[in-house]
């Protein structure tokens, strides 16, 4: 049975959005179908339209912070029914038979399928995806705050989980973005003591509000060395090339700097401020669909969501220009 | 009651080691005094010398791969008995107080007393350090073989423990020396697959009577190539600058580039190489005292000893020239 997507697509790298539309036929036995209601802009998008990763297939429709409502199930889903309001973020799918996927860490998996790359993803009216990959929304968030989660947010939210965040915990979140201020909320739900590092210094009130307990100015060349052996973890949420050393100087013994953000440089570190005290670095990317409903467990039992600015799907590319240009607090997100 | 110490010690920065006495007067309610039988020769002992680092006082006594027999303890000690067979290795003290302490993670403990830096270690008659820090050498044990698991050894074993190398894990070991040679040791004994990486082609039969299934000539810039995504673990041993991207590139998803030595370059890492596969960098600083029991009980039960070639303790300082120029395979001890 054919039917009709229509969405906007980027057609080749850095152009505008255009109206774009695509076919599809039957279902596959282990997709849904989703009437998308919202979708939040990530840099992630942006990075695709000027194909910076190499990785872009045109023409391609952005977008993978979806939150919709199941239309139609494959003849062998029996998770969802129509109806159901889920949510889907950077993977559409994977081959379900790898060591990872046989883990639950299907973010792993060599064949992942991601929800905007060689397929076409959320700036549309709707969208198919593995039915494992449409997460069930609790009925207390809002849609407009959710969609930002289901990036921007499991990527803040995994490293907590996976490196033991706890009430004890002294934990850093440089960058006071979509990322950061998801990452000062969760922090904060760890029970962690929190340190927002911005550039911005008129952020500080609102990073406050948020959760955290303390405020650090990166422009302020001494405030980081201050702080020298004070953090158990600290998540750097920018893509610009940081004072990384010095991140790394800021960690107490078995402390570690998780990047999530790609900074351009390579991250250059003394081997001996990592072996004196047991530190590490390490990369972390998005989260499963295990992580990502246990997330939204945790973001509606805490009234965890993005703080958003909407636009119409149609004004995309408005939106696209306001992220660029770092004009968005914290997250635009799309409506039909 | 006065007493002295014979030794050998530096006097200043690169010096020769010449015969050297101190005096000690009453022990210490917490200290043991231990008779010296043999004392491995570590590289930081030749970085101590030089004062590479920094941290070194003249005079000193090198040593810190230590094994003898308590001949007296202080009044407060319970633990330990005179005529017990006794190793020490990087610490011979610690606060007791601070959380690392009372975590029983004493390594860590800020004002941790390293044995041969602003004190005497083991190039000597006797030693003596805090009772916690001599560890009992279980009987089977070769006294000249287990001096250098107390540096070599806890440092292989225990990244291989809080990493938590296991039977299904593919473990990689940079460099066959003091360090790499039990790391291939102690890798097997938790059961990995391991695969040995070094530059002298005319190792690989002895790496793989040691234990490694594999070996890697990291001449043949290729060879790591084809590794890509292949170890969740990878020791680090060397202290040259390497192809650290290289091993990177080498880990499997969730897999850790452990650095065991201080490179004098950065070691310098593209943040998207770590993001996608949740890869990470750390440093591994030696081990607790009840690491050090520890693995000194699995050495006992599986038979890991040094390698070792023996040298007269007066000929101090023809080991350390041999050490230098790499004629060691695969670690000198001083013997009294």
């Amino acid at each position: 049975m054919k039917s009709e997507i229509h969405g906007l697509a980027v057609h080749a790298a850095g152009a505008q959005l255009l109206p774009f539309k695509y076919v599809v036929e039957d279902l596959s036995p282990h997709d849904v179908e989703i009437k998308i209601s919202h979708c939040g802009v990530c840099h992630s998008d942006i990075h695709l339209i000027n194909n910076d990763w190499q990785i872009s297939r045109y023409p391609f429709i952005p977008g993978h912070e979806i939150v919709g409502e199941v239309t139609a199930v494959g003849s062998d889903v029996t998770s969802l029914q129509p109806g159901q309001r889920v949510a889907v973020g950077w993977q559409a799918g994977s081959c379900g038979e790898c060591e990872w996927c046989r883990q639950g860490q299907e973010q792993l998996c060599p064949r992942v399928q991601p929800t905007c790359v060689g397929r076409h993803g959320g700036y549309a009216d709707a969208v198919r995806v593995q039915a494992k990959f449409a997460i069930p929304v609790p009925e207390s968030l809002p849609s407009e705050g959710v969609a930002p989660l289901m990036c921007a947010g499991i990527t803040v939210y995994s490293p907590l989980k996976n490196f033991l965040a706890r009430p004890s915990s002294r934990v850093g979140v440089v960058g006071i973005g979509g990322l950061g201020h998801l990452g000062i909320q969760f922090a904060k739900v760890f029970g962690c003591e929190v340190t927002a590092f911005s550039s911005s210094k008129d952020k500080e009130e609102e990073a406050k509000t948020l959760g955290a307990h303390h405020f650090v100015n990166t422009r302020d060349s001494k405030g980081l060395k201050k702080l020298e052996s004070s953090f158990d973890l600290i998540l750097s949420t920018v893509s610009a090339d940081q004072d990384f050393q010095g991140f790394i100087n800021a960690l107490r013994p078995r402390g570690t700097l998780v990047l999530l953000g790609a900074s351009p440089s390579p991250v250059a570190i003394s081997a001996s401020s990592l072996l004196g005290k047991d530190r590490g670095l390490a990369g972390s990317n998005t989260g499963s669909p295990h992580d990502l409903a246990e997330m939204l467990d945790v973001a509606a039992r805490h009234n965890v969501v993005a703080m958003t600015q909407r636009f119409p799907m149609k004004d995309a590319s408005k939106a696209i220009e306001a992220v660029k240009k770092n004009k968005v607090r914290y997250r635009a997100v799309l409506a039909n």
